[in-house]
């Protein structure tokens, strides 16, 4: 019959080539990952999910239903939490799962670790509404053009970075593989800020602007610290190993002491302290330790 | 019954202290926030929606609906602008609860506050598209790789910025509380440029690449400017009141006058001049007036 | 009838004034345009739904669903494609009308050249995953806190920025307008990475944290380069023309050649040449050649 | 310009001539309903939200989720009964102001009357649930194809229409306006059954196949009876007043005492009362009362 | 390598043959259909949106939002029924298409066909608005359980059929091939009454409770008529051609003149007519004229 | 604190005594279902999108995309039968589960019987589809109304409910429990026609119409049936056990032999025979056999 005629068959036989192609193990190979027991890899999806519900959990009112009734807040609080322990739990076990060696053995063990670890997250979470509280309060403290604390909740970067910041911190201090960085790359994503989970950071903090700051690994800030867009607190040098592999996980980013503040895009490199109260000035390009108290500052007259 | 028992005591033992522990005044009250009148607070979705219909209203074709016809777009455009009106009055009336010391007199004018300025602000919205306009033909001008100005309005983070700011630029005159920022924080998370809507911005402004830009409350730039990513137009200093706090309000942030160019990573603080037509090189760090006409850059020979 | 009587007579009339102004031809004017044959124009959301099922396409699993079974891949995977192939072929002719100068004749070929673009385009599909798959490789080789490759397929936004990079730079050489530049467009809001489709850039690709990077039209990047977050590969100058108006398409961004790394900040701008192997330090500014093997960096001592 | 010429004047002057006739007093009059103080109607979309919710209360597991964790059941149960509380309460106004005869006057009880219902409703919701498990063992006692009590709440019609009519019900018996009609009305749509939610019906109520059943308003059903499809519980005749208008809300449907089957097809008009433990054959036309025990049916062998 | 071996082979076989199978001509070409010039079918979609646009059009308020504003109804009706004739003129050119016999042949006037097909119907938006507020007064004159006409709107199967018919007559009317019959169906589906798109219906039409009603093509109904659940207007025989296909388009089903009513269950068929002013029994079975003014009604006393 | 003062202590109370009683081992023991092994219940909405992913695939664009391109069907009707086999065998799972006695005990064949019951019908599917396409020929044919067999499958209820029985069927014959009578009241609920899914049904099968009609579990149809509105094909008596539990599966529903017509409203109730070719009459009510051929009707002669 006239109309089961092929139409199109260059375009057919082009994209059965690349299905053929895509599907060669030769390609398929470089870019498949086998997660422990076939488990399914960590979403995406999920992980915003579990974000947004944390978010008013933390900050009812600011976030989510915009008319929130103290009485019957306990309900909907209660039933929120359990969905996030729930989600949170199953993501967790896939991030156990995705970065376990022993692909094909059955591994009973991770389970109960992911429950554990969804459990003992869900504990802090009061202390980490305690912190990003003080996280506002400081928005509001240092920034001229902030009207009130409230403010700072609602349209402030540094709130949004750190809300998944501390979150992340958390997981990424419970042992917890993949997700923590995910968590903080949606952050990341949003405000430009780049926080590793890793990294400890004190109360009362604050990130004015905050596009294109950069907080490293291993990074200690104290408390009621301040930076300003562009900061790099980064590694000086990546020691490898004798063969020419990098060295994970050594302390190789700056300490920050208590009420440090650093200017629009100043870097500073390597395990260096910056002693208590010191001020670091804009593009100052440091990577030797600064004492406390210093205020330090470029002198770069024009021509 | 068996199928009752109980089967993760230690999960709810911990979910229900957590929910405890957040519905606790202590926790609670740090991030508590009471309107006037218990009015609902403003809604990132509701203002996002509004955005999208201004733009939908102001490039018609380029947002919204790909295929536009022009003998029936009166009948879409008035019925999107009254929906932006109608959302928009509510957004303000919001603003003003959010921001209202009066936590629980009633308080009339309010409503009609609100829909003042919601007519006021519907009233600038020819002319904001005048100043888009301009502002397209400004990028499609001032970048080599740009080949036409309907490009700039499809793909360039300059557009979206600016349409943000004028409109965002407008309730902040019309002295409509939060929603302004709000509005403000929506481009610079998508764009990386931080123009606080305080910023009064002449004809036929462009910024190309853009992100990591951050322009001022209190900063009057000219016609015909053009800023690279990374430029800061920042406050020097931020005078303190003798009780320690910051004095919020004093004009602190850099003047343009028309013509003038500030290349990538520039930063300029404090009230301070760059004349009419001047060049400032990339990385400059300028914290004092800068004559008409000059071109300054710097030396910077590699050791 | 009383119900009948109009109860906000000033909104009224003001939004039918600014209707009246909008659609008057001298403020539409400045905003419409004419796509050839009356032809729609491209679509944000299709392009973000085509780039959707790219990423599920080139790396199964890590987008889209979470769990994808290899004995039905190849079912989901053709189906997948027919459907991009379908969808891109019509954005494709979106951008070849949107830029079409003879704005109201037939030009029948326009259909055959879409249709073959989109073609040509698909059959670099499996090309384009094994670069990306470099891309990994190279993420996780040069971050001591990267976990393994497939961690910087889920979190590391140079992977993202590759992705639609790769893409991009496809279309863009087969001469396909507007469309490239929306998909870069993309992934600069996404990760503050901005690389125009145009560059050329070799295997093995990273860029760490990359908030505020750029990367010009005429860019050439050799393999296994690597840049840090705010490094600008930019344009010195922009000749003119007699006329006034900038000549577009000349050569005038940086070349890479292999393996050399610029640190975080650096600008490099004009057509200049870095040697194999070099090293460009933080925050330098250069627009010379600098020579293979040569490692440079700034000299600046705080006051 | 020729771009802005009109192209389709026939079919603009149609649709502004079709708008300005909608629009006039005259066509708008006969389909305008003016609530009280200006309310809101009744909102289908939030009755269907209701109904759901209700669902997944009363049969967790068999609505909504289709797993649940019998140790977090009560947090996600509290959560959606405060929301079917909120959610009722704003309806049941919405339904008292539509037929509020005082148009224009502030009437401030019947907030106060909105929540009081509401919370009586919230009230059975226990009882109802009772009511409801016994007519899902009816359903498997009465129907040989049925495999368990389990599987008529999964797929029998009766199920939903006794759902709605025992909810609907409870409203109607608080006097709520409105609001139980449309609530009877969804499982018509859904079932073919059409049951009055003045209709007084027992426990252990079932009806098979359903499609055409209409029970009335003022009909009264005593435990465990049954019907067949099509069957009617209908009025013979409707009193008029002198000035020709029907007389409203007597009783005039029939009442079934205990045990009483109904085959299908059968119908039964007027206030008549079907005696303990009578069995009506299909297609009987009744319209006098039944005696106790009685079998009838009907003679009709075919010529 | 083992991760790519299939685990599924059985499967795999299986659903590859089934593709097969229903890919072949021989199964395939028993339900493909072509359409006139390769156009898309109708789209059930399309005309489920078109019917909501369509009542919220007529009925403000009762459908769509729930709250509307008098003096800003004039601009969301204008852009409403723009769409509405912009999506019906697509699906009456679909059906046109659909049932043209010149499959593969350029057919020009379909589509001013359609353009002044859905122009026409628009015209009738007014008139059908009048007739159905007449059927809302009908319900709440002969059902005493209405409260309202507004009840009637809101609650009645009958207006959700009424409302489906008079659309669908116009559009019949006009010779629209497809469409009136699909959006009957919708409301068939709906309310269980199925009315022809044929039928010719008076002023002031009401069923009750309507399940199971079946009103065929060639009916003709005067004013002030009202039926009952299960009433079927049928076809008494269908004469046959001589080579044994049916005879379709021929006046086979009743007449009724004005104020007739029929109660539940009745069927009358054949082009049979029951006048001025008749009163049908229940489950009356009518081939016979019946003359004005009668009452008839069976004798079936019980066994 | 004020603002912390409870608003609703009623409500509350109230809410909290609702959550307990529904809570309370008597209130949930009688709604809950215990899975085997604690599977997941099978779910709605997974199966109607089972259902409407199967009639894409027998019908291609009468329903999903309303344009199908020839050339690339294969390749999305792969993509599409694999979720359709991953989805249904799932939902069989947990149908085997609901209905499993041995409630806590591991039962590992009941994966792979679901498996290979899922296997087993999708191949069935090339012949679901022949036998649908002579559902559509048979409703053309008998329908003077019917405009083509095409028309059958956009508009006719006969249709979808021979689609909803036809899948229902080989899942009851394949011994699959819940699911096909699941399938069976979504058609039911949609057309008003309740075929219980084990009845067998011969080719060209047209109810006409359909809203009431009802066909058991044991019934029979030859080839070339077709019934009318209304119809019952149903059981007498329902055999009790010596405990007065009725004894289910036996064959007590009609036979009808090839070529029958059954008008409108008639009941048929036993397991009769209607002999090949035989008509039974509008209304009729038949508990004996009917002979090959015969014309049966009522005289029903009004009063």
């Amino acid at each position: 019959m006239d109309k089961f005629d092929s139409t199109q068959p260059a375009a057919h036989r082009c994209l059965d080539r690349v299905v053929e192609r895509l599907c060669h193990p030769d390609s398929l190979n470089a870019v498949w990952h086998n997660s422990a027991e076939g488990a399914a890899m960590p979403s995406r999806d999920e992980l915003r999910e579990i974000m947004n519900r944390l978010a008013v959990a933390i900050f009812p009112g600011y976030f989510g239903q915009a008319q929130v009734r103290l009485d019957s807040l306990r309900y909907h609080l209660a039933a929120n939490l359990d969905s996030v322990y729930q989600k949170l739990r199953e993501q967790i076990l896939r991030g156990f799962c995705f970065t376990c060696e022993k692909q094909h053995a059955v591994c009973a063990p991770r389970d109960s670790q992911s429950k554990n670890a969804a459990l003992a997250f869900m504990d802090t979470l009061p202390e980490i509404r305690r912190l990003l509280a003080g996280d506002a309060r400081a928005a509001y403290e240092g920034d001229p053009a902030a009207q009130s604390p409230e403010e700072a909740v609602f349209c402030y970067p540094s709130l949004r970075a750190m809300l998944h910041h501390r979150i992340a911190h958390e997981l990424h201090t419970l042992d917890v593989p993949m997700i923590p960085r995910m968590i903080s790359e949606m952050a990341h994503a949003h405000t430009g800020i780049d926080i590793h989970p890793g990294a400890a950071i004190g109360e009362e903090f604050f990130i004015d602007h905050g596009t294109g700051v950069v907080i490293g690994e291993t990074c200690v800030i104290g408390q009621n610290c301040r930076l300003y867009q562009g900061v790099t607190l980064g590694a000086l040098s990546f020691p490898k190993k004798p063969d020419g592999t990098l060295i994970k996980g050594i302390s190789r980013h700056p300490i920050l002491e208590d009420n440090v503040t650093i200017y629009a895009g100043a870097t500073i490199l390597g395990r260096v302290t910056i002693g208590r109260g010191a001020v670091v000035g804009g593009n100052m390009w440091i990577t030797e330790d600064v004492p406390a108290g210093a205020r330090i500052s470029q002198e770069k007259p024009y021509a």
